[in-house]
């Protein structure tokens, strides 16, 4: 017998991952992925790592395999607010910063400690696909608001604003999965919007060390909206696997909240893996590892730029990034890039169709495109089997 | 300005949990805690570990550090069928296993998948308090059966199943917090009740393998109900540290579901930490690890009934464990464990009041009591320092 009848609304309501789903065809070593979000192995400092492994098993002993506070590490959490009070001239203290089980948590947390049926959420149009997931559980109602070259259109942003609203969720980064950067009076714009309105900004930032063209540019809400949510992780300059991100906030009120869900969660996030980073931290050169993944990511970036602009039909478009993990294709109108999917896989090469970054839009024309996780020739030979197939259309 | 309006529902009906509230209080080094739940330390393999990490990285490299799959590392999920085909006669695949961030998210995701507001519950009484609180962001209604040395109380639960139940949730062995072990004939019996209804049976089963005094018993569920989900976890055998769980079910729809649940939550569990038990697994003898646990275990859970009986008034009543890591003292009528909490730390002996263990009551007769995280002198000296406050009662 089916067990439908004794589902949850909230699980009803959440799509499966379509990136999760495909994993198994787009891992079929003849594929080349652009689908995955995966980092490049260059980003995991393995030797350096191990050493700290030897290191704080022989320093801290049963103390990294013990049970621990859900906060996180406090060494971890000061490293944190030290990094982003000397960067961006935050007043963080260890208070403000709980360590999540990757951002992926910190997205379940908001949606849990926010969101009832129907409360609304702003999101960018498109956003990132598993921030949809969390927050569907709790059936929100989405406000999609447009996403330019500038960021969130300031426009539609106030028009809905007019819904209940509890959260705004931005990309402001090298957004997943356009690839685009708010700029900075875009920023301030937004900022502007929501200086003296009852709603919490949350600001996901994944991205935002890999920034290989320009400046960084300064926050939206961190350290100006007294509502404002940061996210951060370590999953793009050190590791993914161990699951290890952070949650920022200078309103206690609302991280007491979170923690408390975050407890009623899974506990703690892996004690090991948060010693093992803030020994890493603490004994390496991050920004000269971090350089090494920039200058390669942009290296690909280029490289697949270049061989799209050789290989696509002019009527295809795309945006070019300043940094982060992703590009995003606009096909000519009326072409359903999900229709083109399985075209692609018979001619192994996968992709994220642009269906599953929207709310309630179907056969969109656009696809986003990872250039992190394959070498420049195979970046290249990907791009020319897209293209040929582009080209048939 | 408070952001009170802005919060959920969910999370206003979810208890802080009162363990890890007394965290600091109960960390004070001249308090001994009889308060958590933490396993003797002795219970971490670290030397074995550090051999598992080092080898682990030298042949799966940047695999240890990358993205992984939702379900879990296939070779540990085999190794999780195995040993329950093999100890209990089940005929588990790895597709009917799901690895979890701890048991904790076990319960976060059953919760999410089965639970909307005002869906009912069936649960002990009393019950593990993270278990209330996991289940309490969902607005259920709690329907607590009465715990005897038999186990659940039969004919209450065929009453409480009158209600619109999604799923009951127990823990058969060495049960948090009571101690207490359902007999063979009362898991039969449950069985037998539950054999023809629509509802989803959850065998929480974190102590299973601390058994010091007797044969392990057939579960109630787990190869005999079609619904039913058993939950593991390797938090009391090898390292709680490292947030690793896992959730057994033959319901491959059910499974889905909650796979997707997880996929929202945390993406996958910590993938390092996921091939390190596993080699630690392959490469080392796990019964020889156990027997060392259960050896000191039942140790010091005699050392603390000899102390009770010696150092408390005769008419305080405690339950005698078969294994794991708490027990249960019933205190005369009308003595309030919880008013008695603030006198105990005073008195620098910290211990769980009765009250969040049950749904709605106050001012409980009863109290929870670790025994596995102090060596026996401490035991022995912090029971006398409780004797001396019950006597002078």
């Amino acid at each position: 017998m089916s067990i439908e009848h004794l589902l949850s609304d909230g699980i009803k309501a959440t799509p499966p991952s379509f990136v999760r789903g495909i994993l198994k065809a787009a891992s079929d070593p003849g594929v080349i992925s652009f689908a995955g979000g995966l980092p490049n192995p260059i980003s995991f400092p393995q030797e350096e790592l191990f050493e700290s492994m030897e290191r704080i098993v022989k320093t801290y002993g049963s103390n990294v395999f013990q049970y621990s506070v859900t906060a996180g590490l406090p060494e971890l959490r000061q490293y944190i607010a030290d990094r982003y009070n000397r960067v961006f001239g935050l007043n963080l203290t260890i208070d403000h910063i709980l360590i999540t089980t990757g951002s992926q948590q910190a997205l379940d947390l908001i949606g849990k400690v926010l969101l009832d049926k129907g409360d609304g959420v702003i999101v960018e149009k498109p956003t990132y696909l598993a921030a949809i997931q969390a927050f569907s559980m709790h059936q929100p109602v989405f406000y999609p608001v447009e996403l330019t070259e500038e960021g969130m259109d300031p426009e539609q942003l106030v028009d809905a604003l007019q819904n209940p609203v509890k959260f705004i969720y931005a990309i402001p980064d090298f957004q997943n999965p356009t690839g685009l950067t708010y700029s900075a009076r875009n920023r301030e714009r937004i900022c502007e919007i929501l200086k003296d309105r009852d709603v919490v900004l949350v600001e996901d930032d994944p991205y935002g060390e890999l920034r290989f063209d320009g400046e960084r540019l300064p926050y939206i809400g961190a350290g100006k909206l007294p509502n404002s949510i940061l996210l951060g992780t370590f999953s793009k300059i050190i590791t993914p696997g161990m699951r290890t991100g952070f949650l920022i906030s200078e309103n206690k009120e609302l991280l007491r909240y979170i923690s408390i869900a975050k407890e009623a969660s899974d506990l703690h996030t892996n004690i090991f893996s948060q010693y093992l980073l803030w020994d890493y931290l603490a004994n390496n050169d991050l920004e000269a590892h971090i350089a090494k993944i920039k200058a390669l990511y942009q290296k690909q970036a280029q490289v697949m730029m270049d061989a799209m602009d050789r290989y696509f039909p002019s009527t295809v478009k795309y945006t070019k990034p300043h940094g982060g993990m992703f590009l995003w294709v606009t096909l000519p109108e009326g072409v359903s890039a999900m229709s083109l999917f399985p075209k692609a896989l018979e001619r192994k090469v996968a992709f994220v169709p642009g269906d599953p970054f929207y709310i309630g839009i179907k056969n969109a024309n656009t696809m986003r495109l990872n250039y992190t996780n394959a070498d420049c020739e195979t970046i290249e030979e990907g791009i020319r089997r897209l293209g040929d197939l582009l080209k048939a259309l």
